[in-house]
């Protein structure tokens, strides 16, 4: 079987960052590029830690720096979550990767326009570089294969009650992707809530010992302390590798098809809502397969498989 | 114990149908005065439904006809739910009942304003009627004991992916209501989709053979029939009785704290929102006790022992 | 000829106050009631205000107490252009006149109701008192002879770019009162700003040497220093009077249809903007009649008769 | 003295295509580039009309091709005003000239990040080029000498109300553009609809007999023709010319520092709305010279020069 071609497009971030390591070694994925965005840090901090992970994992895959800010609005991070460096909790050596000099829309662009059709887009951040793509060269729109992102909800947010931060952090630009027509798989908290990240997780993948296993458990005891400071909770979410774990096996996600359409613009108390015609009661046609349910044992058995590819 | 003195606010309807029926012979509850707002219907045909059921049910309550339209916005009404009479179903003997002359506004201001503290308002359409009393007379905010309301939802909406009827049928009145700052119980789709009324029920209650047992069974088929026809449901959700269901015995809900914002006025996708702070993350002082969970067979033995008042 | 009967619904407020003055003994004008609304002041201000000023000058009208905040949004007033009092300036006796114990509200409903269609309202304030009457009984809309309003710009605003103080401070209630139906004249900014109160203006004014005249001058030196302080004009802008000027002798106006659209509800930057179509661009049917320009001389002894009168 | 280097971002269309021609031999203007974005028409017929009038006028200035559509809404063009290929009129030889391959948006970020701050850019288009390569590059923003732009509008709009056709056919991208910090200057219809191109005006430049002169007043003719058909107006406002003929010659136009805000997100009446601070109510530093009013006669004269520079 052709392995599957994808670029992630990332803000690490500590998911983002566990996202990389599960699409890095899959047998069943090709990592082709990885773009980065402003999001959880700013654009020079989710840069290197890309950087860093890469280096960190031996993955030979470039890295292109895109958007420093959203499409329109002001831009906004999360250090509460991801501490300073955006990817606080492991050590790294040295950088000497570095990133490449194209911009990453333009290496979105290029790339796709140079494809047949089968790249799959994985972001995990803010959709601005994606959305700036599809308006500089609209002839990508029909040539990407399937967007597959984590982001919004078609329940409860997480910054707002409304809203999901990926969303709510360039609610234009995910207007722009969630409205082009491009077949959208969304990983929403109704699942990612469910993928927590407990001590005893953190454990059975660190007992694998390897470097891999050693980063995932680093990022991870970081991430649990600030999930329990700011939320309360004793396993934090782990948000963004839901999508490549859906990649890999789809078996993984129920999804159900729905109209979703984005609350943007109009800077009310639903701002950056994901609007997921749940009942079908639009009558518009469905543009997105919602994930609803998650089977959390096999999604576990993912991750350490993924972290296994490293021995 | 002194009975709890409410004023029900409605747009009859069916399911405001079974709340009058509830409250009107309840040993806990003093039902005086039925206020009728525009929703399910228009107004002269809402208020000839409340006169209808409480004629039927020799209910000795005075009706106030109120706003035949919201706050700022067009009206809405929803037929296809309720039928043309926005009560279909059953037969009634020719109404003999009258209206009262007050208008619904005016008599809430003077009953409040009259009282010492100890009025419920149980809404359970639109928030016009209280939402103009409130601007009408701002004095009365801090003498209504409580407002137990059905309306809204904290996860997914009814007539939009956002939003539930009655707020989206005069949001800016529901914000004028939820940011009023009296005490309110938000009894929301989230827990009224529970207590589906399958022909199950209906024949329960029918088997009590009463005058009270036939209307309940007269409306629930038609009304079962609608939401059959639209959703494709077999038995349709028993909106509105959940309030009076919640004030003659409160152990049928679980609530939780939260802060809630309306999404008004912003026309977009989210309109009409009720914005639930479920994670008490916008550190604002929760100002609803919103339903989280019900009691679907314990709800159901309250309906049964509200018919059985009539025997 | 038969007097023209006109309310005047105000928030005194100096500008109010002449409009007041020169409406009360117009041999035209038949000034059957006041009605008062938070604006320039809170309510209790501007009530005070309003029956002060028709005791001052001997007037035998009745003033109803209206709504004390917007339809739906929070109150704001304007302290710093109208004083303390919302009528600094002059020096009144005690107060013995009362306010009429029914609400402005209802009065405005059970008059129009009660009326044969000939009467104006003459709004210049916020348009609460008159967007609530017309959600409370809509019947009264067809009544409406007409209504003369002081507010808007189809130019720029006063408050911001956009607005003028009158409608952004109930741009909802705005809303409702131009999608109503009634004809309406609408006198902005764009005329009442050419009608300044200079310093020979007010001399001219007080030497007539009556009461009125010395009120007219008191209060016109009050308005002139606040205008000076926060606009750094000579002469401030006799706003609200040009409505009775108008119906005194309409041919002191220039007005042109326009259909004219309140920007409410969506809380931009243009917020409370009357959006006049002045080339007829939208196609839709005008609704106003927008004051485009002013006879000033004309004006000043409209003023200037209408201070007479009191002799 | 150095000619001031410019790049002209544009929507040809006929104002469009009369400035290329102002710029084109101008001895103070040095016309780097002309990019070109989608308003007037689709962006393939602005692209094209561009090159045309380029080969028509043998300049020999490259032209790069833009955003097809907004950056966020989706795209409206007025071919009511400039005719179905967006410059109809003048007939035009085979078109041998081709625009480069470089995207606009990539060409401008480069060209300016390469500069020594000394560029000045003038779009008379919607703003979706400059606004894009604010986001794809910030570094760009204080390495702009000056945007000096054809657009808004203190007063009246054109499309609506509120509002001018180049902002509100991107009113994200504006907003952009004037929250950058980029000195602007905005030539609005406050001073576009003075100079109004009568067929006496149009006759003045044909008697100029040249090359220029016909493909001026070709353009005129037919632009005089949809101005009459859907304004009713004899003469066309020569809407994008005033930005050159400032940059030539400043004193022709009054301007006054402004703040001003774009109405972007909030889709309401007012949509696309430049609120510019003319009485500096908000305390906001002015980030805009706002032409306030034009010397019509100097403006002709510039335009007879420009033409007569091509002789």
């Amino acid at each position: 079987m052709d392995k599957r071609k994808v670029i992630l497009d990332c803000d690490p971030g500590h998911d983002d960052a566990v996202n990389i390591l599960l699409a890095g070694k899959s047998p069943v994925l090709d990592l082709i590029g990885i773009t980065v965005v402003a999001g959880n840090q700013t654009l020079e901090k989710t840069t290197r830690n890309a950087l860093n992970v890469c280096q960190y994992l031996g993955l030979d895959v470039p890295v292109y720096q895109g958007c420093g800010q959203p499409m329109i609005i002001e831009k906004r991070n999360s250090p509460e979550i991801h501490g300073e460096t955006g990817l606080d909790g492991p050590t790294f050596d040295p950088l000497t990767k570095e990133k490449e000099t194209k911009h990453a829309v333009n290496y979105l662009t290029e790339t796709i326009m140079a494809s047949d059709g089968e790249i799959t887009l994985v972001p995990t951040g803010p959709l601005t570089n994606i959305g700036m793509a599809m308006r500089m060269e609209p002839a990508i729109i029909p040539k990407i294969k399937e967007i597959v992102l984590m982001g919004g909800s078609y329940q409860l947010g997480n910054v707002s009650p409304a809203a999901e931060f990926n969303i709510l952090a360039d609610a234009d630009a995910a207007h722009v992707v969630f409205s082009s027509g491009v077949p959208i798989v969304m990983v929403g908290l109704d699942v990612t809530r469910k993928v927590l990240c407990y001590p005893s997780v953190v454990e059975r993948m660190r007992a694998i010992d390897t470097r891999a296993a050693h980063l995932f458990a680093d990022m991870m005891e970081f991430f649990n302390k600030t999930q329990k400071e700011v939320f309360g909770w004793e396993g934090g979410p782990l948000h963004d590798p839901v999508t490549c774990a859906y990649l890999i096996d789809p078996s993984v996600l129920e999804v159900k098809e729905m109209y979703t359409e984005i609350d943007h613009g109009f800077y009310g108390p639903s701002y950056g809502r994901t609007n997921c015609d749940y009942f079908g009661m639009s009558g518009k046609t469905p543009n997105t397969k919602v994930a609803v349910d998650i089977d959390v044992e096999k999604f576990w058995d993912i991750i350490e498989a993924g972290i296994r590819n490293y021995s």
